[in-house]
């Protein structure tokens, strides 16, 4: 008996109604002979109201207590879906994560999943009942607290349990079809990929491809966990991400998809003297503040002035506060200024044939500068090229590189207005 | 150090601002040198609101989902006390029922608690925090599934706290100002008691009394635990619920109070046979449909007919179905039909005075048949005297008899619109 593990995100259970169908398919899922279990976001936007509620009586809210009060989400929706299941006529049981075993690290909002010990989990699969499992939690190993994992944390869960129950396979649902060539808003013409790597998905997550979180996608492949991702309002079929890229032979290897990220701003920190320990300095005052820097460039360093510039990129969210901590140290530290950009865009190829074909760089740079985009800084791996542009040419970016390489399909992608939630 | 058990009900945590106001009250009772366990009810109408939703995707939600659904509430409710008052300055941790130690019996909806093991509350209290507890639930002892405690459950899990913790005092807080002589709004000039017993309380709650459940008053009993019933919107003393009746000196004991139900409706099987058993085959019926009998009458058979009508109340609530079992065994128990009234009212005295004063009962029913009350049926305690009349006569009868034994004082009463919650 196959063993299917589901991920219901948050637009997909966002009322009664749109719980309910989840629930049909559910039960159709379970009728055509699976165990099945299902991991629940919570509905729509009820995570954003209980953050609006914390706000209104506490400016600051101690993260264990903000997590206590966020996973009811979870643990609303997956009741509500267990009960329309069980209207169906089928039986079917609902967990906590840490009743469902997700053990995870104490850091509160952003836990890590250590462990999954699923024993009840199984136990209610044995007696034949449907599993749900509430999404985005865990209980931390050494606390006992319960915590949150942080963004896309139901896909990790589902993944985790995915792996732990040795399940065939672990189903994504969300408002978007699968993963596509590009975002069909962007390039009408993109196609859906009926496969993609462990480490091309996760150089696409990695470039803002939003439909499968970075952490999810390396679970996954840790524990070769096939996943498919697929729309919650159709029955076709998805994406599936499973297998590594040293598995596909050399001449199917391909170009998979062009990424964009919005995300991002550059810091650019001016006049850093070129000694040894210096950048290593301006790097350790941005990780003390707990800030993930991407992408970065050191200029060659002006002989004689013995200064250079170093640029990098994080998050959008995280820019006010590097730029704070940096400056703070200026003296200290011993550079001339901070410049701050944050209208960049970034725009990424991925795909594990371009480390069988030479040239795509070249054609990559070329597309760009016929669609008359500078390139402001470059970044590569074995498997993907990644530049930043101005974002207000980013649309264009996507479209020139999706043109170039050839990635477009005959008909135009049927696009939903998905959020892939 | 003293140990303070609070319990605040949905209307004084209903909103944000409500809650903040909630959290300067538990912060002041720790600065005066308290270790303080606070008890909290769901906000407002979310258990209503939650119930709702459920009936949305489930006609008929499976007991221990709806568990599951339901205990979100508290959940919710106490990690937002909890962060309001660490927006204050005050440590606060918050625990589910199942995480404080509460273990129940496995039926959901209607949970009795079987103990309280504290551990980690007392833990957290030793670290100098305050401690927030979700009420109205627990965990099961057989199957570690979450439980809910039925009505009153946040009052029960107040004092079952109180008591494993051995608590100087449980304050229970609601919109009402403590237990009055009669309901102020019935009779302006009901005075707000200082002091009643348990057996007392106990009949008060048996008899309508809305305040304190009686499943939460006979835990205080059987543990010694002192109940303080205050209000939250004022600093007034309220009413303490403790000690034995059989501790009041003779000379000292009163009559309490007077209490009124109109939740009651009267069933009245016409034409039994007079022959041992067969009302008992009434009552097994009646019982097997899980319905609770609370006055019984049998009248005087009628020789000549060998027949008797048996007269019994029960939840309004429960009528229908009791109509509707009793209906079906027609036949088989052989009597000649039912009559069903829920136009009833019950009003009832209750003091330990009455054991040592002879007369109270003919006061009673002269006090009632001057002001041309009916009385249809009639049942005491050793402390109490009940008597059904009309429900249109009720708020009468209440009157007559808070005037009768002199039970008024001068001022009236100040009043809330209190729902007791």
């Amino acid at each position: 008996m196959a063993l299917v593990v589901q991920k219901y995100g948050g637009s997909s259970v966002e009322s009664a109604e749109r719980i309910r169908r989840v629930a049909e398919r559910i039960v159709e899922t379970k009728k055509a002979g699976n165990d099945v279990v299902v991991v629940v976001s919570a509905m729509g936007d009820t995570t954003d109201e209980l953050l609006d509620l914390a706000s209104q009586v506490c400016p600051s809210p101690p993260a264990r207590e903000l997590d206590m009060l966020l996973t009811s989400g979870e643990r609303i929706s997956s009741a509500l879906v267990a009960m329309a299941i069980s209207s169906l006529g089928a039986q079917a049981r609902s967990f906590t994560g840490s009743q469902a075993g997700v053990i995870t690290t104490s850091a509160h909002g952003k836990a890590k999943i250590i462990d999954v010990t699923p024993g009840r989990v199984r136990a209610a699969l044995d007696q034949g009942s449907i599993v749900l499992v509430a999404g985005f939690q865990g209980v931390s190993q050494d606390s006992k607290d319960v915590t949150t994992l942080g963004r896309g944390g139901s896909d990790t869960t589902a993944v985790a349990l995915a792996a732990a129950l040795d399940a065939d396979v672990c189903e994504i649902y969300s408002d978007v079809d699968g993963v596509y060539t590009a975002d069909p808003r962007i390039a009408p013409n993109a196609q859906k990929l009926d496969r993609v790597s462990f480490e091309e998905m996760l150089e696409m997550a990695a470039c803002g491809t939003k439909v499968l979180g970075l952490r999810c996608v390396e679970y996954a492949r840790r524990y070769h966990v096939k996943v498919h991702v697929r729309s919650s309002y159709t029955d076709n079929q998805g994406t599936y991400v499973y297998g590594s890229m040293e598995d596909i032979p050399v001449e199917e290897a391909i170009l998979t998809g062009v990424a964009h990220d919005r995300s991002e701003a550059k810091v650019t920190v001016v006049g850093l003297s070129d000694q040894p320990g210096y950048a290593a300095r301006v790097f350790r005052a941005v990780a003390d503040a707990d800030i993930n820097i991407d992408m970065v460039l050191q200029n060659i360093s002006k002989v004689e002035t013995g200064k250079t510039d170093i640029t990098f990129t994080l998050p959008k969210t995280d820019g006010p506060l590097a730029v704070e901590k940096l400056t703070k140290l200026q003296e200290e530290i011993g550079f001339s200024n901070i410049v701050y950009d944050d209208h960049i865009g970034k725009v990424s190829l991925v795909g594990a044939g371009m480390k069988s074909h030479p040239g795509v760089t070249a054609t990559f740079c070329e597309a760009l500068a016929e669609a008359g985009i500078n390139i402001d800084l470059i970044s590569t791996s074995e498997i993907r090229i990644s530049v930043l542009c101005r974002d207000t040419e980013l649309d264009e970016a996507v479209r020139a590189l999706h043109e170039a390489f050839d990635l477009g399909g005959d008909e135009e992608a049927v696009v939903h207005a998905g959020t892939g939630r």
